[in-house]
């Protein structure tokens, strides 16, 4: 049944006949400082595994209360999660999960030696007395606001019970914060306290998925120590050209910011006007770049979708919301008008599996 | 007394006034192509996880017999090694490491849940039969030839008896050649075998440690392929950037690699002469940009060298070879002379309590 295996399947086909609401990542290029460094650029040796002093330095301007060396840069956020959750790992540990949830966390808890346990989003929110009772014998707990794949933004008031009650508890909380600049509704809130390790990277924000630069920021000394110690037998400094263009997009003019955050909200009221139109049941976009509608069959409509009408969605199963598939606006309009065209078309004669 | 805690102590420290004989890279810049392709760079999605097609089908040309898809590119060759150990770990597994080694095993050893064993190595080489005995109950072994931090490289009768025995045992060798390209003594032969994994780096051969591109090369299907997954999670594709250097890298003249071996060569000789005529007892540097003469109390003679003379070293101990000092000839030969000088005038006030 599963003839598409993951996500990693549709990586690299860019088929011009393709309409692509898969892929997680920004089609808007990074700011052009970004590239214009390039010109010069002439590194070649090691940098220190923590990262780029200049761009620590930046990192630091960029969250009140923080300084350089409580940053670490890592080779995009998937690594900066997969350090955390090494370091943390205890025997036994259990590490508390969103359900639907970004697909990698599962694989990322294993990975480090630990046991995913899940708790289930309501309407993509956190209730947070299920929270609290799922959070009961866990060392850590990933919190992913805005979500991939709900696109929905947690409530202010509840993130800060978790904060509360995590402290209480001595738990762990990983913030993945990598949408943190692209929310509709409101600010970001970023969690706080002794135990939160804030996760984020250049990706999303500033159009740098393929150049690998993330980070981790912690007030917590020992666990920045102990990551380092890690990251340099497993990695060693984060590819120092990367470092050198983050830094560049993070002096660029805040404009950039503002200016794709209109874009994706126009593209946002496209995506969500046309689902509503189609039909589809699904949850207010409120962040991030992905809407998971549901749809019967799930597994079988990306197939059929794929195939039939060349659109790639990704199925809701990857993310653990079996009957839902994802579908990322990280295209440009014209595309999300044709995209829409053909899931009509497709729904038009399939309409009694699908939805 | 260890005031120094580890290499990384030394990251940085740029001082002019420094002779380091510390870190374990090229000063030699990677060809001028690698950085002629940054002035027209514009890529900025993600990679396919395995690696760029361009350099995954370069990379094949080197190897005689070999696919594109036997590849995986990956962040140095530090993330090579660390999942190769973490894929193939298994509960309670022991993974065999020669003594003295690379000071990071037996740190990706641990990491990957696994526990190292060593068997020491005589002057510098393994003796097959003590490799043998040691080899009992163990699922992987390492090999490191031309090794850091010993300058030595194995013999070839070795390398293959222990081919054949991992063969006939079903032991994973993972073979570390990042230093392949430089042996002052023969051509690097390549150890071959379906449990044998090829781990690889742009760093040495072509200057480019900072930038954070290596391989793993195995013709062995499965362990791809769960190396792949992993790294989906884990990390993500490895830099395009970085990727598109080290492709450029691999196109220019191979004149590059000739002419630097030739400087490798001068560089030895006057190491190797100098600390002959300094008494120092060392053995005959056969390969990479390392000597590792005796030193009694070496931490001690390490921290010494560092206040007093202002020449960095690194401690055996580090290495598991405590009572020696890896001194790295990877600078241009008057900072050698120099250096030396200042190891004289060390040695001379005290020399009694260091050799």
């Amino acid at each position: 049944m599963a003839d598409i295996p993951g996500p990693a399947f549709f990586i690299g086909k860019g088929d011009d006949t393709l309409i692509s609401f898969g892929s997680g990542q920004p089609d808007m290029p990074p700011p052009r400082q970004a590239f214009d460094i390039l010109k010069t650029y002439s590194a070649f040796k090691y940098g220190l595994i923590q990262g780029e002093v200049s761009l620590l330095t930046e990192l630091a301007k960029e969250y009140p209360g923080s300084r350089p060396e409580d940053f670490v840069v890592t080779n995009g956020a998937s690594e900066a999660i997969d350090l955390v959750l090494r370091v943390i790992a205890r025997p036994k540990g259990k590490v508390l999960l969103p359900r639907p949830y970004y697909y990698s966390y599962p694989h990322n808890v294993h990975f480090a030696g630990m046991t995913p346990v899940y708790y289930d989003l309501e309407k993509g929110k956190i209730n947070f007395e299920t929270f609290k009772e799922a959070l009961e014998g866990c060392s850590a707990v990933m919190i992913n606001s805005p979500s991939n794949p709900t696109g929905t933004v947690q409530e202010v008031e509840t993130l800060k019970q978790i904060e509360k009650l995590c402290e209480e508890k001595g738990t762990y909380v990983i913030s993945d914060e990598v949408y943190k600049d692209i929310i509709y509704v409101r600010e970001n809130y970023l969690l706080h306290g002794p135990r939160v390790v804030t996760v984020n990277s250049f990706s999303k924000t500033y159009g740098m998925c393929g150049l690998r630069v993330g980070y981790v920021y912690s007030q917590n000394k020992k666990l920045i120590e102990d990551i380092i110690e890690m990251k340099t037998h497993t990695a060693m400094n984060t590819s120092t050209v990367g470092q050198m263009m983050a830094l560049a997009a993070l002096r660029s003019p805040k404009s950039y910011i503002a200016h794709n955050l209109e874009t994706w909200k126009t593209r946002r009221d496209l995506m969500f006007n046309g689902m509503k139109e189609l039909g589809l049941d699904l949850w207010s976009p409120e962040g991030a770049f992905y809407v998971l509608p549901k749809f019967k069959n799930s597994t079988q409509a990306m197939s059929d979708l794929y195939h039939t009408h060349k659109v790639i969605t990704y199925d809701g199963a990857w993310f653990g919301a079996p009957g839902r598939l994802r579908f990322s606006y990280a295209l440009d309009e014209q595309k999300i008008i044709e995209g829409l065209r053909r899931v009509r078309e497709f729904l038009g004669r399939e309409y009694a599996s699908y939805s």
